[in-house]
């Protein structure tokens, strides 16, 4: 029987795929990918990626695009990537600092979770390295908050830091998305996870 | 200078790309295909398509999930498409009647005019003739709407409905979405409207 799995991913511009001239970002990769691989599987593929978008801005409209999207009866999935955004200073001050990061983040996490299987990928690194302490600061800060929720989490900050394409991808575009290449590797590192049989059958 | 234009494309199953197993749609298509064409162009590229929405559903949603991506100081455009599943009839009853279906897409198209350029995409042919004649009705109606509200309108049923290709994917798949080669069609018949070049210079 086929199974209809239906996914939300929430989150950033590195959700949306900004940068990505295919269109695809990790996420569209990632959908293709697990139906390609089984036969008996389906998979809708919502993109809620969202430029320039905080932890702030993610808590205010993720219920409501959510609830809009993924209804009881099916199987469903909400995987949240976000961050990077948060650890940007604009006009001297810190967009948003981690403590409320982390409490945006408990909040929408435990509220999904009573409704939908959840995962929750980390931020990934730019090419500001003062900006990378920060991101590497709140992806530790974002891995303890999952292991306490038993939310899985996905860090790949530390593999796409050294990876040169995505580095050379990201600094000869605007300084922080890469292009198709770049997203390429990071869906490689999701599907590489070891979540998905779990919730594909 | 690059030109950053930011694209909400507003509607249901088929704006999402259901069925299309490389997960771009019609919609990933045109985005690609118009930043390709130009080197200074760079498309943001959102899909608010959403499963079994008709026009009441979208109305309901439009305006906080085109707020949240779409705003003032960058160029942007809202693409709307959706229709066929207000012509669905379920356990007996019609989803939307047309008198309704009209009342929605004027109120929806009249309130993102004020703000954003807008053009509207018509309802595609299913594999069900009883439905197609709803649909095709519906369709002059939306085209009627648009001339009176100076929005540009695509229609693109009479092109699909004899498609070979569209009719066969549609009938082989679930009856009412295309696969990938069907979304190509329709990609490269919205390429094809003489509205880009106002849109994207």
């Amino acid at each position: 029987m086929t199974k209809d799995l239906r996914i939300c991913f929430v989150g950033d511009s590195f959700v949306n795929g900004t940068g990505d001239e295919t269109k695809l970002g990790w996420t569209g990769r990632v959908c293709a990918a697990l139906e390609a691989s089984d036969s008996d599987l389906e998979v809708t593929f919502y993109n809620l990626g969202v430029r320039r978008d905080t932890s702030e801005d993610i808590r205010r409209r993720f219920n409501q695009e959510i609830s809009a999207r993924l209804q009881a009866g099916f199987d469903t999935l909400v995987v949240f990537s976000f961050g990077v955004n948060d650890t940007t200073i604009e006009n001297g001050v810190l967009r948003v600092d981690s403590e409320r990061s982390i409490d945006n983040t408990r909040a929408l996490l435990l509220e999904v979770a009573e409704q939908h299987p959840v995962l929750m990928v980390g931020p990934p690194p730019i090419a500001d390295e003062e900006q990378n302490n920060r991101i590497q600061a709140l992806d530790t800060e974002f891995a303890q908050l999952c292991s306490e929720l038993n939310v899985p989490y996905l860090s790949v900050f530390d593999g796409l830091v050294c990876n040169p394409v995505w580095r050379e991808e990201v600094t000869s575009n605007d300084g922080a998305h890469p292009h198709s290449a770049g997203y390429s590797i990071l869906s490689e590192r999701l599907l590489s996870w070891d979540v998905w049989e779990a919730l594909v059958t």
